[in-house]
């Protein structure tokens, strides 16, 4: 097998499921996939599957939350930034470091979910062989269920092989007339922030699009063994930019694969329920929680039972962290909580 | 002063303010009272003006709520029950241990809030000259707001003298259209649960309502010494009867007093909710909680922020001991989540 290589983002600090997530239990570390693992438990196993080697994996994290990752992630290599600056300069500082210059490394976002292993398997493993014989940056795309305005869009051009095409477009968040009528098109695909490059087809690419970013990294080349010393350094001194809006829309040698798996960025607790089990009136139930009288809401007790009473379409949420009751509807106001507990200086 | 006791009941296990009330931390323990002090603490401060002795007020608690109470009635003297029996028959262990023959004591139930003080001390005396030179028993009656049928009525007769009349009728909770017809004639109050009477006098009628209870406590009169001891020998042994059922409803010398005080029995969160604070939007937000984008909602936390987002006419409460959600006009039902975690093994 070729020199194969994963690297799991695992850094952010997820707001929308408090009080289940907090700052130092962040979305990725949330029991939200199946059986009760991980979403960076189950990643790191998908990436095992399709790296072959433990030590292939690197996990970027924030320095807090190492142990909590090496736990979830044995045996994979684990690196703290010690602040945080989106993914396109984690990306570049760990290929810098730690990918030789040929071989292909994936990028995983380590709070989704993809429960069909096989396939993703299958799907990345031909990822893997489209950027190392064509030396481009491979992206993911998973057909729209509906015009959703919380994700990137890629639209599709000429096919270059079957489920496999050149990408004309690729695109941050659109607004929802924009998502409407992309989605009506057929040509646009949501982007799953998986990606799949060689290391210099990535820095090619960085350096085309910021090329003061891909110059802060090129130092780390070579030098893996004080990385976080390292990043201690240049991090706080680089752009705070995603991937996306650095390397991908800029580059012309972007490649999307239709996704064969499934996949759920889980960015609410109503996009969580879909998948969960329900009770006859259509509550999920999940931990020391109870739903009485109640139809088709979320009940998670975490430490102590929480209880919904008479209660409809309603999330209930009760941690040692915090307690949240919100309608499933009005997900996004969640923000609004963690927002107001910055200000009053309560993490 | 003539010889004057109070007896502050305070073995309540109230389930209507879960998960904030818990079996070691009832309803007269929680800060509901005026600046944030316990009900029984509040209890405490207003016999103690009517009696003027700290010695002089006795409380009855369960065995393991006897320290709390220390705490919040200093000086007081705590006795705890091995098991619960309802009001008549902790206040004939009390009064036959304790009270002199002749002397008269006030009954407190420990979970009301009362806060015009003034008012209260001043009827409380008043009543304390009636029972003392009438050798009746006295009661007070609070003039109803609305048919309620979680309340006892007192149906008054001839006056007395002003605001106090002879009782024609002690009842307890009537159905709606029984409660909403008293109230239409004008002739019934709510019994508020404050009785004052000679020792005598109470067994006097207690002999004659439920004359088994009164021969089993009798033997405890000249014998305070291993008081809670004999509580355990006899205790269990009894009817568990109200005092209502015991001996007002079959005695003859009852008499009402009109109260001049406010009076709320703080059945429910809406009742609490009433007499607290308001946000613009008309939310009661006490202790770590927060309000958003929410209407009319109750929200309390306590050891950790709780939050209601997008709410209307909710109450949300988050403790150690659990969270809770529900509609406040259906708070009756939070019984059923007690039941439930009891039926689990959760206390």
């Amino acid at each position: 097998m070729p020199d194969r290589y994963a690297l799991l983002l695992a850094g952010g600090r997820g707001e929308r499921f408090w009080p289940w997530s907090r700052p130092e239990r962040p979305k990725q570390l949330l029991p939200l996939a199946r059986g009760g693992a991980s979403l960076l438990r189950a990643t790191y196993d998908r990436a095992l599957r399709v790296v072959g080697e433990r030590d292939h994996i690197h996990v970027m994290t924030a320095m807090d939350l190492r142990e909590a990752c090496r736990e979830e992630a044995p045996g994979a290599r684990i690196h703290g930034e010690p602040v945080g600056r989106n993914t396109a300069p984690a990306i570049a500082a760990a290929a810098a470091a730690f990918f030789r210059d040929d071989a292909a490394f994936a990028v995983f976002p380590a709070d989704h979910l993809i429960d069909d292993t096989e396939s993703f398997a299958r799907d990345l493993t031909r990822a893997f062989e489209v950027a190392e014989r064509d030396d481009v940056l491979v992206t993911f795309g998973i057909w729209p269920a509906h015009p959703d305005t919380n994700f990137g869009y890629i639209r599709r051009g000429e096919s270059i092989a079957p489920g496999a095409f050149r990408v004309r477009q690729f695109t941050e968040k659109p607004d929802l007339a924009t998502a409407t009528e992309w989605v009506r098109t057929g040509e646009y695909l949501w982007n799953a922030g998986i990606f799949v490059w060689r290391t210099r087809t990535f820095f090619e690419a960085l350096r085309n699009g910021r090329p003061a970013l891909a110059k802060a990294f090129e130092g780390l080349a070579g030098n893996p063994g004080a990385f976080e010393e390292q990043l201690g350094r240049i991090l706080p001194g680089v752009e705070s930019i995603s991937v996306d809006y650095a390397v991908l829309e800029h580059a012309s040698n972007v490649v999307v694969i239709e996704a064969t798996f499934d996949w759920d960025d889980l960015g609410s607790w109503r996009a969580w329920a879909r998948r969960q089990p329900r009770d006859p009136r259509g509550n999920v139930v999940f931990g020391d929680a109870l739903a009485i009288e109640s139809d088709n809401c979320v009940v998670v007790g975490e430490g102590a039972p929480a209880a919904a009473v008479g209660l409809r379409d309603m999330v209930v949420v009760g941690t040692r962290q915090g307690t949240l009751a919100c309608p499933l509807d009005q997900t996004d106001r969640v923000r609004l909580v963690t927002g107001a507990l910055r200000t009053k200086g309560t993490p």
